[in-house]
């Protein structure tokens, strides 16, 4: 009986930073001028699947001892940085024949290129507007500005994308797709934990003991996400 | 005889930023591992023409007093992003059926894409790295980090591309060319001639002067391109 208390406490627990995560990236993101910009970045924000990796960068936060507003910018940045590279992953391409399933594209591809290249500096900018007296100090946001940038960029995300598509071959099956959960999960969570961690003021073996935990988490969510049909 | 000398001497002061600059960028973006991913990245970083915005920040920081050093991060940063913006414009899409001239497309559309995405979050990793005590306090970074951001994305450089592709059409032929130069090459050198002052521990009203001068510099500088065959 307390297991199933505890699972539906856990269960809403993380329904909470999600609903918080989603009213702060509503409020962030209003249908403003030029609409023929905002109203795409609006909806593919939020059509691409929530990343349990932003709500892990708030629960780091809380774990050690911070307030759950430290972490909200970094979340949301993490999810916007998330949905950019989903967006660009369903791209229609000229060497990409086959229709990626599961998708509806509401947009031409021009318009979904250029909101992801909007979407991207939009994240970093809402974390660097983040600094403030009742929130977090210069120095932790730049340092989690570079966890953010390194996590999504040529040797995380990007990396992972590239193995994906088979652009620069492994090894055998296995191999890749365990690199490619390991640099497009378990990385971006790795990042989350820790951006939490710093965030929310914690100890360095902190911070290194939720990116380890991150890693595995999202690696292991990856590897289980493949077995489901696309 | 004065402005002949004059001349060539203002010709070699923006050669030697812009040599600075390339030396940086050459520096940052070593063709390490992994090799698939870095070597497209630097290809793409110095096959995109260079952009006076990037030089004008450097200028700048030097104009209100501040060392060369101390815009170098910030000017690569602009001319990362706008590389990653150039080559996305080159994407050969489904919608767009017509090849642009003048490029040669050394990768597939896939690793063009992929780099673009990477080089983003790359120039603001660059930036978010370049706080140190001989170098810029992270206040003054974090503000150019948002004013790089925004001059390129949803509300800058991205706006102008919507409008050059007519998706978003504003009025007449000449009011949407001048609204792209505005966007794609005005903003971008209003910024880098405001961060430039930023970090070069310029006044509020230096700051705001340059930008005013760097916004007009680079509209001109746009509307004078599209006079030449593209």
């Amino acid at each position: 009986m307390s297991v199933v208390v505890s699972t539906a406490q856990t269960q809403s627990y993380w329904a909470s930073i999600d609903a918080e995560i989603d009213a702060y990236l509503k409020k962030s993101i209003p249908i403003r001028s030029p609409e023929a910009v905002f109203e795409p970045m609006h909806h593919l924000t939020f059509a691409a699947p929530r990343t349990t990796a932003a709500a892990l960068c708030v629960a780091a936060c809380e774990l050690v001892g911070g307030d759950r507003d430290q972490a909200m910018a970094a979340a949301a940045a993490i999810h916007l940085m998330h949905a950019a590279a989903y967006t660009h992953e369903h791209l229609p391409l000229t060497d990409r024949p086959r229709p990626r399933p599961g998708i509806q594209h509401k947009y031409n591809p021009n318009i979904e290129l250029l909101t992801g290249d909007g979407i991207i500096p939009f994240g970093l900018e809402l974390l660097a507007r983040s600094v403030g007296p009742a929130r977090s100090n210069p120095d932790k946001v730049l340092r989690v500005i570079v966890e953010i940038t390194r996590a999504t960029g040529s040797q995380g995300m990007v990396d992972g994308q590239y193995q994906e598509l088979g652009l620069d071959r492994l090894g055998s099956e296995y191999d890749v797709i365990e690199y490619v959960c390991k640099k497009k999960e378990g990385e971006l969570h790795a990042c989350g934990a820790a951006c939490g961690a710093i965030l929310g003021g914690g100890a360095e073996e902190e911070i290194e003991s939720l990116r380890r935990f991150g890693l595995y988490a999202g690696t292991v969510q990856g590897i289980q996400g493949k077995r489901r049909p696309d």
